[in-house]
């Protein structure tokens, strides 16, 4: 079974909103094991979304259409795909219960357009819409199986996941088990390089994804129960786990960096302050982006001056005279006088040159140095990022947590042990 | 003349990237009045990449193409594209030195693979490649043009805007002039409501488009010089100034919101200090990440519990017992507080409930207090923001950057007639 996915949308065809939803749709197609050759975007325009899904059906089984499915006039995926497919459109009482219920529920009075959404092709399967008024459906028509989806992201993420994927797996008569093994500290060909031997089998797939300074491992297998699929999973993650050891920060897909140091922080009912001067207040926001971070975050500090870095944090004048603001001695104190000052368990410190000005041939744009104060003992690491000013801190806060959640876990292994 | 573009590459397909590239090129094209009915995205295969040329050259006049321009076998954009048109690739001297210079100025070997990108089919038009060795390429025949780029976008994107754009003007015969009015503070429907009778208009045409938190106009005209198109655009420029006033924080497409509050604050001597709880140092992240800031911002809090607001704001035990830490008083406190401890001339200050826990009926998710102090005087504004923590936080962080540029105004506007 091949696929091809249809975005549907004149935003999409000017370039007003980027298209997530084919990036979306393609990795889960490829997480499924279902290849997928062709993408297409097209206008609200009957004549050209036609011809599109006309060439589509010719060359793909299963073809997957997002967008064009609200109440508008404008709105003509499923009266395009019906036609093309010669089928007629009739009533679902499920999907016009869920409508009068949706607008019930929100104490809103149904306008006559929306009741255009209850109509789904004859012998079509309608899927329900958590989150809008506008069902998807599935086609099954001499081998080749139509689905549309609405467009709007938030509508269209659960329904593929929650309905979708299920009915696609059922076709294949295959179970699916999946783990995500997320890295950080390492780079992406490095770890191509040490999972060669793993990533030329078939099942389980081993597939490797950069991300902004991460890179994530997925591992999926097939089989014909999930307890099987899992069964061929767990070896690999395993080996994973013996080859990169701490460079692991998660091993669940949903977890991302912050949240992991979120989560160690709290286990260990440790608290954490940030001192910030190239990041301006990133590595705190990125903290706070994960709810419940109050419990192990109760200020930080954006010190950007040099005043600032003494008042704060009693960088001592000294120091910043005689090695600079951007110095391993001004991050070491940094890191000290965060801790102590707001008495927390751990302090994270950043002081570097963002650029574009402010660079010397001694000290260059991208040179960062971050410090990280845990019960006592303070680390500083020299960075040297690239690109601009915007990646150089995105960089360098990611390096950051990751080096606050290192720094953690060595002390807890040092003082489990004595 | 219709265009389509055609994105090559199985990253693409495989949904490890988002195609921001075809985002780009198809804003750029609804810029340059060029309609565009097709996107697709193929993989590095030559027959589907074929079989995709074939059917844009039969529908569309301009063809645009980018990735699979690179030195490896996998990279065969251009060799499908010549094979298309029944067209020998032959060596272009220019690119070939451009290449040569490219790998000497970084002190590097070229690989035997490199001289392939030096190839360009007969009659082409090679495009200097800024930031790579894969030059563009134009092709024209029988009345069709095919425009072939790179796909990494710090290269595509460069070469589009500089080589490609006057390429499609000098056709058109003419001569573009635009400008982008950004406003913060108004939605897109009210702004669309205030802007009907201009939006029906050709030339210029006016163009709205909804940004988080922002709408931005574009108003762009055609005509023979630029000096042509500037006369028609100015009118209806100064119109849009006429009805959103200070709503409009600036003119200038590569302008943002922070940008704009920090030349504003350096323009008038002026520091700034943020206080910030559920935003947690977005707002002051965001002034950072402007290069210069550091003339305006010395620095900043995270006050993330009530101790915190208390040491480093003032706010009054009192306060925060009979009012809670979200709410009017407390964002007042924490806005004066900042200002006067660390005697800066504005201090911006939030405190809101970014959820998902922790909403009552009375105080709900989504509500956000920002405090705003300038020179003495501090206003407060109670915001109900929707979404996700994540979405809440960014609306709250987009809010406080233009509360403050406003506020500054007004301090302005008052102290000039006073």
């Amino acid at each position: 079974m091949s696929a091809e996915i249809i975005c549907v949308g004149t935003e999409l065809l000017l370039g007003n909103i980027v298209n997530t939803n084919a990036a979306y749709l393609a990795e889960r197609l490829a997480y499924l094991g279902i290849p997928c050759y062709y993408q297409s975007v097209v206008g609200d325009n009957e004549e050209r979304l036609m011809h599109l899904v006309k060439i589509a059906l010719q060359r793909s089984e299963l073809v997957i259409l997002s967008g064009g499915l609200g109440p508008t006039e404008d709105d003509l995926t499923k009266e395009t795909a019906a036609k093309a497919l010669g089928l007629k459109l009739v009533e679902d009482s499920v999907s016009k219960e869920h409508i009068i219920q949706f607008f019930k529920i929100r104490n809103k009075t149904i306008a006559e357009n929306n009741w255009k959404q209850a109509l789904i092709p004859e012998g079509s399967i309608a899927l329900e819409n958590e989150n809008g008024t506008a069902p998807g459906i599935i086609i099954e028509q001499d081998g080749r199986t139509l689905i549309l989806l609405p467009g709007p992201p938030n509508e269209l993420l659960p329904m593929f996941q929650n309905q979708v994927e299920p009915y696609l797996l059922k076709k294949r008569k295959a179970s699916i088990y999946s783990q995500m093994v997320k890295l950080c500290g390492i780079g992406e060909s490095d770890v191509e390089e040490a999972i060669r031997d793993l990533t030329g089998s078939t099942n389980p797939t081993v597939a490797t994804y950069a991300k902004t300074s991460e890179v994530h491992i997925r591992v999926t297998a097939f089989s014909e129960t999930e307890e099987q699929a899992r069964k061929l999973v767990k070896p690999v993650v395993n080996q994973l786990k013996a080859r990169f050891g701490s460079m692991i920060y998660t091993t669940e897909p949903e977890v991302s960096l912050e949240q992991a140091v979120v989560e160690l922080l709290a286990k260990n009912n440790m608290k954490v302050t940030c001192a910030e001067s190239c990041t301006g207040g990133m590595v705190a926001a990125r903290l706070i982006n994960v709810p419940g971070a109050s419990a192990v975050l109760h200020e930080s500090f954006v010190t950007y001056s040099n005043k600032a870095k003494r008042t704060y944090l009693d960088v001592k004048k000294g120091t910043l005279k005689k090695f600079g603001a951007v110095s391993e001695e001004t991050a070491k104190e940094m890191a000290r006088g965060g801790c102590i000052n707001t008495k927390a368990d751990a302090c994270i410190a950043l002081t570097g040159i963002a650029g574009p000005d402010g660079g010397t041939e001694e000290k260059p744009v991208g040179l960062v140095y971050i410090g990280c104060s845990v019960a006592g003992k303070t680390e500083v690491r020299e960075c040297r990022f690239s690109g601009n000013r915007a990646k150089i801190r995105e960089s360098a806060c990611t390096a950051a947590l990751n080096m606050l959640r290192t720094c953690i876990l060595e002390y807890l292994s040092e003082t489990k042990f004595t």
